[in-house]
Order: C-alpha cells, then structure tokens, then sequence
C-alpha cells in the first residue's frame, strides 16, 4: 500500500494519449523510485461536482499524498520534489534554480507555447503568437547552448517538466532553429523513466478501450 | 540592511506602469512584514548579458536573499512564501493548497489571459483564445462564488497572485459575467499592503523620468 495516488481520467480519445499530464507525475515518481497507485475519474464525469472539488477545472492530474490533496502538475512536481533529492537538490540556491525553472517552464514558456498550438489548430494565415514563441525558445536556446541541464548542474524536475513542454509534437517539430533544445529534449527523453511513465499512460488507456469494448 | 533586494528595470514607458511584475514582489513583502532594497537594472540594458545571467529571458523581477538569487515572480513569491506565515499557512494541507493556487495563477489563468490580451493587442475580428478564456474563468467563478479566498481559508500569496493576474485592465474590463471574480479582486485589492506596492512602484518610475530628463 502505497500513500501516493495519482488521478487521472479513465479513458481519453486517441490523440491525447502520452501527453495527458498525469505522465508528468508518473515520470517523476519513477526518477524518484517512489510507488504510487492510479485512480482515475471516468472522462465522461470529468464536470461533475466529485471530480471538480479534486481539480476545479475539470481537468487532471490531481495528487493525494496521505490526507494531502492538490492539483495542477506543476503543483504535484514541486510536492513530489520535497519528497525526493533526485528531483531537487536539498540546498538554498540549487532549490531556488529547480524552482525558477519549474515556474520558467510554466510561465515563460507553456504560456506561449501552448496557446500557440491551440491558436494554430485554427490554421490561421498568421499565427500571431510565432514571434512571441520564437522570442522565447531563442533565450531558453542560448541558456541550453551553454549547460546540459537547467538548474544546479543536474537533472531536476525542472528538466523533466521542460522536456515534456517542448515534446509536444507540433512543438518539437519547429525545433529546427534550436539545436540545444532538440539535443536537450531527447537527452531528458532519454531517461529510462521516461520511457516506462510513457508505456504505463500508455498502456492504461487501451486497457479502458478494451473495457469499454465489451 | 535588509537581505532581500528586489531587482526592477530602472525606467519603463508609461503604459506597463503599475503592472511592471516586481510589484507582486513589493506587495508580498509588504503583507510580510519583510524589509527589502530596489535595484534597478537599465531598461535598454535588459538583453545584456550581465542582466541576462539575472533573468535569462530578460524580463523582472529578479530576487535576491544573500547568497541565494532566483527569477521569475511565481518562484520568487513561493520562495518568500517560505519566509512568512502571512503569505502562506505552515500546516501540509494548507501549504499545498496555497502552492497549487498558485500554480493555477500561472498555468490554468495566466496562460491564458495573457495570450488573450496579446493577441487582443492586433484586434482580429474573432479573438481566437476568447471561448477558452471563458472557460476558465467560469470555472474560476464557481470556486470564488463559494468561498472568499483561494487556499486555506484564509488570505495567501496565491490571492495576492491571482487578483495581480485579474486587475490587468482590458481583463478587469470583462469580468462582467463574473461577480464573484469582480468583487474577490476589488476585495484582495483593498489591502493596504497592495496601495503602498503600486504607489512605491509608480513612483520609483516617475522618480526615473526626473532623472532622465536632467
């Protein structure tokens, strides 16, 4: 028995699957060698009053750590990272760099980056958010020409949550003017942990389409 | 002599003024109780790399504590958070709430507000982030209509956060729909502490027009 639970949503569309965030939550406990379970809410019940008194914007991740709840992934990587050193080092200045760079990762670059996706769905002539996303991979790449990793000389999550930002496919697509952050971006995927949080999201989902086949 | 420096552009055009992000640095200061010294980076020496070793996207806040100094004004309010039982409640539960309210500011709100604003700045016809800025602060309105604060129930730095996020003017402008949101950031507003922030910032920059009209 373990004391983490990790919420997510029973059962997602296909083109979802290995994005969901939950994976961020995964991907950390298993850096960090620290069992968890799953539960998950029924993607359909994702609005009702249950699911949005756990994550009031009907969405997941959601994490309960003994009688502790809370929600947001960026949230539950930063309670995790008190948890575990592997995922944050234990001094003032190399936690005030993981911090930084979680909060970085959040908002200086999943600002722009995913409304920029989301605008794009539209096709638009212009995406009006190109220059602004251009702006700033162009610093995170001059950070990432010059270190290996983010924060205190090692991996953090804060690299863990960069590299699951900058994968999102469209994403890493038009990476090409960036050479740091490509190489940045498979070196962190690069981690086995990666690889079996993947799996396991993965994996959780087909076994829903199964389930609800019959 | 205080160790908290708080790092500012020394002069900004008018139209930020008000809103420049160390404000969210002075204003959690204040409500703490905690001392702190301005410096001011040049605003034209912002890509510099002297300024860029500060705040590797060129932007402010920066913040110093003796030997240990960090960047972006999330992980700066969460790392004052730590100073001060005022800005955040010392008990598990109410740390995680207060932290994951805080992450919401930045990663369910701001990501897309802020967007929605710039893409505003161009007025196309169908602003395309406008259902999705909806969404969310419809979601946003639900918790407020049912409680005062965010965290705990009591005032965090995670109010301080949000109601920053709420007052941008063209945002303040549509919450129309929202009363709950309206009248939760009229009322984190009202505290003296946030008065005495937006003064001392207004005036540390008409201060900078004096100086540079000598």
């Amino acid at each position: 028995m373990t004391d983490l639970t990790i919420w997510t949503y029973d059962w997602v569309p296909p083109p979802p699957r290995g994005h969901v965030r939950d994976i961020r939550l995964r991907w950390a406990c298993g850096e960090a060698g620290l069992p968890y379970q799953i539960r998950a809410v029924r993607f359909e019940d994702r609005t009702t009053p249950d699911h949005l008194s756990r994550q009031p914007f009907a969405q997941v991740p959601a994490l309960q750590d003994g009688e502790v709840t809370l929600f947001e992934s960026g949230a539950c990587l930063l309670h995790l990272a008190e948890k575990s050193e592997t995922l944050m080092p234990r001094d003032a200045q190399g936690r005030a760099e993981t911090l930084e760079w979680v909060i970085a990762g959040l908002n200086s670059i999943e600002m722009v980056s995913v409304p920029w996706w989301f605008v794009g769905l539209s096709s638009p002539p212009d995406n009006p958010l190109e220059g602004w996303l251009a702006s700033r991979l162009s610093r995170l790449e001059a950070v990432l020409s010059q270190r290996e990793y983010l924060a205190a000389g090692r991996f953090t999550v804060a690299d863990l949550l960069m590299a699951d930002i900058l994968r999102v496919k469209k994403l890493h697509a038009a990476l090409g003017p960036y050479p740091a952050l490509q190489a940045y971006v498979d070196r962190i995927l690069a981690r086995p942990a990666f690889a079996r949080a993947l799996q396991d999201q993965l994996d959780h989902f087909t076994a829903a389409d199964a389930a609800r086949a019959n």
